[in-house]
């Protein structure tokens, strides 16, 4: 655990304010998901999936009060940590309300595998407690199963929808893509871990060129995610 | 755990049924809470709120996973027992909707109060484990206290309110009771569970004497809990 890149997030280094982003980022990111699945459990078709999805939604908060704590930790005021992504990420959620109960399943698999990668990419130049606790809060492997089976079957019970279902998916990215290139533009420090991570790969292209590597890595990420709920991209 | 009355709930006693009803009961009145909850929070005044009452719904979440497990081990499905509970829970939700940060306090310090004394009062007669399960899941000290301090605060700096949130709780325990003497009216097993407790009191009394006595002793504790808000009865 004391191994691994010099920076800590309390030293005043550019990696150290990109931590104190991305945890405040990924702390509103699990509130405000918390909030979402809340609300679209109501369109769940029977008890059963209410309590699914009930459940997903308090591990979402499970994660922010974890990633709170590590921000108190810090010696940061998690809210104001939190602060600067709160438009973005609203603008997100209010640009993709899902219609019903199968967009709402959708959306969360597809928000939670675009995050995921995200925060994977930008976590990886973070110091290794940071590291760590985002990759934890990351791995919900049973939910993302849950929720491709239900689209798989209802795709498979009616095939018509798949094209809908995929053209939603396609909106989710395209809306995810834009609030992030925002946020990259507004906050330099965190854009600059996502950056320096591009960079390995290829030391001579400039930061927008490394941003737009990874963008295109997302959505081929995205497609995969795709075909594992039976989806075209 | 093995000693107390010879009742199980795998037994099909009227305690026994009296007891699925209690889990169930309890159980959809916990997933239910946990949505308005969550809905209630987007009416909190800052972030820091948000992520408490999101922390309380969570808590909510969890009881409501206990008691399904517990459903589930006495080979009930969860759902068949929530269901006869849906109708009276959705119409006391749906007849009391915050319309503010501070009704919505209020009514989940007033609303769990209730069903608290409610649940208490039926679980004496339930099966060990039961009981234990109830009292385990009722008891949430810090976010009575959380609540009635920020409740105290607002009437502080404004003591116009006083009155207004005291009749707004009056509206919130009216309500109750008048979806528990439907639920008392329409589940004979669980009323039996509650008239029997109150029986012990005076064995002479009849069912709807018992049964109003323990409404005047609900009564009574919502007064102490309004007294510990800052309001009047």
């Amino acid at each position: 655990m004391t191994s691994g890149p010099a920076q800590t997030p309390s030293e005043d280094t550019t990696a150290a304010r990109g931590v104190v982003d991305l945890l405040g980022l990924l702390a509103y990111a699990e509130l405000v998901s918390f909030f979402r699945l809340a609300d679209d459990a109501e369109l769940a078709p029977s008890l059963a999936d209410k309590g699914e999805l009930a459940g997903f939604a308090a591990t979402e908060q499970g994660h922010y009060q974890r990633l709170h704590d590590r921000l108190v930790e810090l010696g940061v005021a998690p809210e104001a940590a939190m602060e600067p992504f709160v438009a973005p990420l609203d603008a997100w959620h209010a640009r993709t309300e899902p219609q019903s109960w199968l967009e709402s399943l959708v959306k969360a698999y597809v928000g939670d595998g675009i995050a995921g990668d995200f925060y994977r990419q930008v976590a990886v130049l973070a110091d290794d407690e940071t590291r760590e606790l985002v990759t934890g809060v990351l791995s919900e492997e049973g939910r993302a199963g849950f929720i491709a089976k239900k689209v798989q079957q209802a795709v498979a019970d009616d095939p018509k929808l798949a094209g809908r279902l995929a053209l939603w998916a396609r909106r989710l990215v395209g809306e995810a893509l834009s609030q992030a290139q925002r946020v990259a533009a507004e906050r330099p420090h965190l854009a600059a871990l996502l950056v320096t991570e591009g960079a390995e790969d290829n030391a001579e292209s400039g930061d927008l060129a490394a941003v737009s590597r990874i963008f295109a890595r997302l959505t081929d990420a995205h497609s995969a995610r795709l075909k594992a709920m039976g989806l075209s991209s």
